[in-house]
């Protein structure tokens, strides 16, 4: 399936036709539009919603706004019948609507270079997980040994606790190193500063589109229905400020500071053909948590880290979505489980995705292995940690069969921490 | 100081002249404005508005609306100035315009038996704190013995975990039981139905006025500068699903069905001359955390259960919010430390305030001690935990001299678990 947009036709394109990603551009005109990404190009939902591309589905405008919250209120019906509509107007010998009209065109069609892409959704709550096996594994071995690896509930709970949504950013956003409190094993007392262990997590996030009613669960099936979509999330952490802190009520100030997504929203329709059953169980689930399908998805993911003087990044980590032991539906579905309302605009992280080789685990404190084993950049300069001016990249794709569906990137360069005057 | 409205002139009135707190009604015509509370009436502070009784402080209206927090974000200056007119038109011999206008008095005065009360702001985050140091105690000796009942962070962070604003209800909302995973000691393999270990914590919630910006820390003066008022709050907890699910990553699920508040914001203002100190330091605090003066409030507070059959409701603790080792200040500056941005609308829950004695407790945990010493209600019925039917209320005042600044009641009654078609 080709597209009349020649730049969504290569074979390592992120955004073909099959993929149509929703975002939010800010155009030179100044205003942020709902947008979706083909080729190098955006295309503006307002407009085309303005010249009734998407009737009788919509009836209330909903992509002239700073956010899809919205349209994913409208659910899965709605959202098929946009993207079967954009389809239509972007593949070759489709709807000519947009095609020929030149003025419309022009003012439509805009160079993804010519647009500031901002976060694509309100965050209503922002909710990590830890559903990685592999990276719950090497943490625990790093901190409890070999034989408590995993925690007794980490094969029947898709544990997770809430983050901070105040706090998640656009990919491009500059991070600013954490100041917070540490005490060195060895200290008598903590101490208050820098963070001196900052760290990353290659995470997922998955968007809730619709919301759940209080006190009411809901099964997995359910649940998957009610995602929207999914985008590449960085979980920043402050390993050391972590360290002293998150006994006994969990992680706070170490993952407050700020959590990256990228811009573009992949739809769960995009993703369908890759679909992949979670791994095999070690043990029953309990019903409410039993999938009634493939759950996963089969999507390439990297990590690239560069110096801030260094001319190129190094790719530090190659791994893929289907290490994770639970599905995002296993995860909201247990989310809700106590009857706790999930809403429109929820986001959910996957928990850092580690696959079994060193080559493949998704945080510099599994890399570096709690900083005993330092790694070297292609630039020859070596790292344990984030050092200021560092960015850090992540990105992923579903590899179709000669197309792709990417989710671009997700990228954060950290900004020395500022002079506290407490 | 006397208000021309008499009912708030008793000495047991929650809500003399002198509070003035601020809430949300529906009123007959089933529209929600923002109100005050005098005596048994509230006030309606849109049609005050509307009349331009605050000008020129307010400009854009904030009242005619079903939230406070417009308001809350005009900032200290406009809180000020509305709590000045108020005073003037309610005290005996102040500003006639209200009381000598029949037809304005009639429209915006009306009886609280004739509204209902809303949820006074829209929750942006709502974050549960461990403050109190009695509750860390006894909860650490039941689970980890009286030499380790204080973790080793305790004495210099204000514990903290961020909970889930999506089921924060108001004062009257019935709470269902949640359903949830346990996992009894003995037991092979958890299971999942309704929590058999059902409790309220007492605490009290600290709203956030003014927002902070991301990637800057606040001292605890400007902490305690951004607090628009305080609530009662009761952090309904599921002691089993919380025993099994919160290690590694604190609590979840057995949080997450419903957080109860009260409908009264009770202002910083009213609050003034009840401000006290934290308790005397075990550990000095680092200085971001040192307070500049009094930030802890003399607030009785009160728990009442009554069972579904009883006639009458049995006083089951009687504590003071000054039992609380840090502040709500303390809090704000511990949850901006590491650059995390705070919003206009963020519920800090103060952790379960529990005095050092038994009739004192802050918890049925506590009360029946990890459910092994049950306690008998005045209908004659035994608890150790909250059984359906039963109706639990909060309630709590600053004593001033010959009157209260009181926040009213903070009311629930626990509803059957929903049969889980799962």
């Amino acid at each position: 399936m080709k597209s009349w947009i020649d730049s969504a036709n290569g074979p390592e394109c992120h955004f073909p036709v099959q993929n149509l990603p929703f975002g939010v551009a800010k155009t030179t005109d100044g205003v942020k539009h709902c947008v979706c990404a083909i080729g190098d190009k955006v295309i503006d939902l307002a407009m085309l919603e303005a010249n009734g591309f998407f009737d009788p589905e919509i009836t209330t405008p909903v992509f002239n706004q700073p956010a899809l919250n919205d349209f994913m209120q409208l659910g899965p019906h709605v959202w098929q019948a946009v993207r079967t509509s954009l389809t239509q107007l972007l593949i070759e010998n489709g709807n000519p609507a947009l095609k020929d009209n030149n003025s419309l065109r022009e003012q439509a069609i805009v160079s993804m270079s010519d647009v500031e892409m901002k976060l694509p959704f309100k965050v209503a709550e922002y909710t990590d997980f830890y559903a990685g096996r592999q990276h719950a594994t090497n943490v625990g071995t790093m901190f409890r040994g070999a034989e408590n690896a995993l925690p007794p509930n980490w094969l029947h709970i898709p544990i997770g606790y809430n983050g901070r949504a105040s706090t998640v950013v656009v990919s491009g956003t500059p991070v600013r190193r954490p100041l917070g409190q540490t005490k060195a094993p060895d200290a008598d007392a903590p101490s208050f500063g820098p963070c001196k262990r900052l760290d990353i997590e290659l995470e997922m996030g998955a968007v809730v589109g619709l919301s759940s009613t209080m006190g009411e669960p809901l099964t997995v099936a359910e649940a998957d229905e009610m995602i929207f979509g999914y985008v590449l999330l960085n979980d920043w952490s402050a390993r050391d400020i972590q360290a002293w802190e998150y006994q006994p009520l969990g992680p706070f100030q170490a993952k407050a500071f700020a959590t990256s997504i990228s811009p573009w929203i992949v739809t769960k329709a995009a993703l369908e053909e890759f679909r992949v059953s979670t791994p095999d169980r070690d043990k029953t689930l309990l019903p409410y948590l039993q999938e009634p399908g493939p759950m996963s998805y089969n999507i390439e993911l990297e990590v690239y880290m560069q110096s801030g003087s260094a001319k190129k990044a190094t790719r530090i980590s190659k791994t893929n979505y289907n290490n994770l032991y639970y599905s995002a539906a296993q995860q909201l579905a247990h989310h809700a489980s106590s009857g706790c309302k999930m809403n429109t605009g929820d986001l959910l992280g996957s928990g850092t995705i580690s696959g079994p080789d060193k080559t493949q685990f998704g945080s510099l404190l599994e890399i570096s292995w709690d900083g005993k084993e330092p790694f070297t950049l292609e630039s020859g300069e070596a790292r344990s940690f984030i050092e200021d001016g560092d960015t850090l990249t992540l990105t992923g794709w579903a590899q179709g069969d000669g197309y792709r569906i990417g989710f671009g990137n997700c990228e954060g360069t950290i900004l020395p921490a500022i002079k506290a005057s407490m």
